[in-house]
């Protein structure tokens, strides 16, 4: 592996230029949320469209959505190889608290080899070392063993907004075979992990009415059906008493792990005993039959994610409620469909209707879940880099949550995604004294660069 | 029925006076939750006490509480004959909103043969009548046919803090032989009532606690307990799909009601469609096997008064809610005992607590149920002068809710307890535009002259 040694000494000999580097990014307060950034969203995809110059990518451009500016750069010499789409963000956080913050969070701020500042691990950080992975590639190489597009948006902390619609226009601009997103975590300190599957959403909010206003429990009192007691009969319906979800044919399409993947599953020794210290819980409970990360990754969910109805305030009120309600959220994974399932709850509702009440079903934005296959090369060869460099095992996971962004680019650009991800879980993105440890930084530099050789060796075949 | 024909001359020929004087006890506004009437408040007992002494009571005292004052008068050289205590109250609601009033809530107008003010059926219209039913017979009959005790204290719309403790400590002077209370409401026009019995009050807040905070739906969700999963589980097993309590022992102590009671509903006629349409829902809906009445009446219930936990704004959050809780009130008839059945429902709790969570109950106040045998005399006497003056059918009912007052009477003196009102549900009592039909008043006046006699009669065998 020659050129992960050239890698090695480039990264070394430039450290600190690439730390000051990234301090000049992180120093944009680039703040989505807020309208009064609007000008420092601009600096920094100017700064980003600017390193990437530098690097030596091409075609660069700053494309205007309805929102912020998508910043693209591509390559595309290396013929007959693949091609990577890498996404990133490069907007951030607001800050609030600012007074929780040990050091601004625009001020970038090295202690105990972790660098802190908004951003630093989310997202601008793991941007910053596919620019500077790529520009080394260039310096040690002289070309990318692969054809690469860069992709970098301004709206994720909010949503994404509107990158969907950009990217059903830039469809061919951003055909790839395989998109590259380092936005998430490691399994763990020194656990390298590649992510390549995601849980879907779907979900409805259950509005029960019974009649016409509240009554005094006292007159109607036990001849008048209650709605909460409706709705608690409802939603108890739907799951039993071990976790078991009880929507008829809610399982149905759940593709099951494969006997490798729960193998490598068990190989993480994922303590759950320390995950019940953590969660102060005397039990952990789920779907019977399967580990926690099995239930959390390969498994659907159904959640009720509120509730509410009648009198809530301190002591006692006699009212025989006329309303009441509850939002029910289902975490979906493959092949499950998001539609189909809400069909089934509906179904489910009209069968469990309790008695004396009208229910009223309101649907949520849906997330099909995303599943890159184990086994895939792609995934396999992320794996390998992460080995390479880091000396251990990488962890094969999957999330249990729901990037959506991940979905849309599953389902308009169809193509496998491998999530390699650096920051840490401790890292406080989204928080203040976001920081990102530096030895991430500098092996992940190494697992990129990496990654291009090991990539364009499995999908092509020839290094 | 020679003293029937005596009390129609004297109220038919005093008709206006006794509107007029009414009018001067309904102009005070006196309103026992707004400091700001303090001194309406005095003024209303002291204008009662006048009335009282100007009617021929005596021992006319304004009897100090930690609150409002108490007005005592009696009347007690009926030898040999029982004593009566008659309780009420002089204070009002508060009158908000005025602008939905169609004439000054403290400036009485009769329009369409109904008094329209503030306390005009709650409670001093009622009041007035006691005191103007013995003024009359003082001067028609020259004495009364029993002796009698008026307690009318200025705390009833405030939930009467200060009686307990004063009727605890004027035990000796409070003695009687049985309760009359005017303040409820007939059965509708036209259709006088004795209501005998009212249900009682027990309940409990219920806390489930699941993990130390919320957590994120997709990271955890499917392998921790949901603590609003837990709690509807929970909830949901207090009751069957029919509305039967499952409660173990829950309905052990109840006391049927006899067949007699039941007959008598039954002769009540009362509409069960037009109930339906008027609460706006598509079916009644309750234990099986009785029909509303005794439904609201003669047994005891459950009800969810309130729900909550999680996220219940607009839209969704994916939480995975940590803490829920619920509010749960049961209405309780005799011989169900308020403390037992708490017991009974902590045992169902520990009994049917769901995996996962800690469960943490709070009681609320309890009240008993009380019954008067419906076939008491004194109970019956009061549906014969009802019949006597209205020339229909007395009802004989219970009433669904509870009355704290009449249950801490009931505790305290250990008497039966007569509720014979003139009050209808259409009044608006707690409302705007709050009036009472002067068919009644006329009527009551003299439904109550005659009860005199009649429970004379009826508690001591002689007229």
């Amino acid at each position: 592996m020659d050129h992960l040694k050239e890698l090695d000494r480039h990264f070394s000999e430039h450290r600190e230029a690439h730390l000051a580097e990234l301090n000049d990014f992180l120093s944009i307060p680039s703040i989505s949320s807020l309208s009064g950034h609007k000008g420092d969203m601009r600096k920094a995809a100017e700064w980003l469209a600017g390193s990437l110059k530098a690097a030596g990518l091409e075609n660069i451009s700053i494309d205007e959505t309805s929102g912020q500016p998508v910043v693209y750069a591509d390559w595309l010499h290396a013929e007959g190889q693949p091609t990577l789409l890498i996404y990133g963000h490069y907007d951030v956080q607001p800050v609030d608290p600012l007074e929780l913050w040990d050091s601004a969070p625009f001020e970038p701020e090295v202690r105990d080899n972790k660098l802190y500042a908004r951003g630093a691990s989310d997202d601008k950080g793991q941007v910053f070392m596919h620019v500077k992975a790529v520009e080394a590639l260039f310096k040690t190489h002289g070309k990318l063993p692969v054809n690469v597009k860069f992709c970098i948006e301004g709206e994720e902390e909010i949503g994404s907004p509107n990158l969907p619609a950009y990217v059903e226009e830039n469809k061919d601009k951003l055909a790839a075979d395989v998109i590259v997103i380092s936005d998430t975590g490691m399994q763990g300190p020194g656990q390298p992990a590649v992510c390549y599957g995601l849980r879907g959403l779907a979900g409805v909010q259950i509005d029960v009415k019974g009649a016409r206003g509240d009554l005094h429990s006292g007159l109607y009192g036990g001849g008048v059906q209650n709605a909460i007691h409706a709705l608690v009969e409802l939603l108890a319906s739907f799951r039993d008493k071990e976790g078991t979800i009880t929507v008829d044919g809610f399982y149905d399409d759940v593709r099951p792990a494969t006997e490798e993947e729960r193998g490598e599953y068990g190989k993480l020794g994922f303590d759950e005993e320390a995950l019940k210290k953590e969660l102060g819980v005397s039990e952990l409970f789920g779907e019977p039959g399967y580990s926690h990360l099995e239930r959390t990754w390969t498994r659907p969910t159904l959640e009720i994610n509120g509730v509410f109805g009648g009198f809530s305030g301190e002591g006692i009120k006699t009212v025989l409620p006329a309303q009441a309600g509850a939002k029910i959220t289902c975490r979906l994974v493959p092949d499950q469909d998001p539609d189909d399932i809400v069909q089934k709850l509906r179904s489910h509702i009209e069968k469990n209707k309790p008695a004396g009440v009208t229910v009223n079903i309101t649907e949520f934005d849906k997330g099909k879940p995303f599943l890159t296959p184990y086994d895939h090369p792609a995934i396999q060869a992320a794996g390998k880099s992460y080995e390479r460099v880091y000396q251990v095992p990488t962890a094969y996971t999957r999330g249990g949550g729901s990037i959506p962004i991940v979905a849309a680019f599953d389902e308009i650009l169809g193509l496998p995604v491998v999530l390699m991800g650096f920051g840490l879980s401790s890292e406080n993105f989204h928080a203040p004294n976001e920081h990102f440890h530096l030895e991430n930084f500098d092996k992940g530099l190494r697992v990129i660069g990496d990654y291009y050789f090991e990539v364009s060796s499995a999908l092509s075949g020839a290094e």
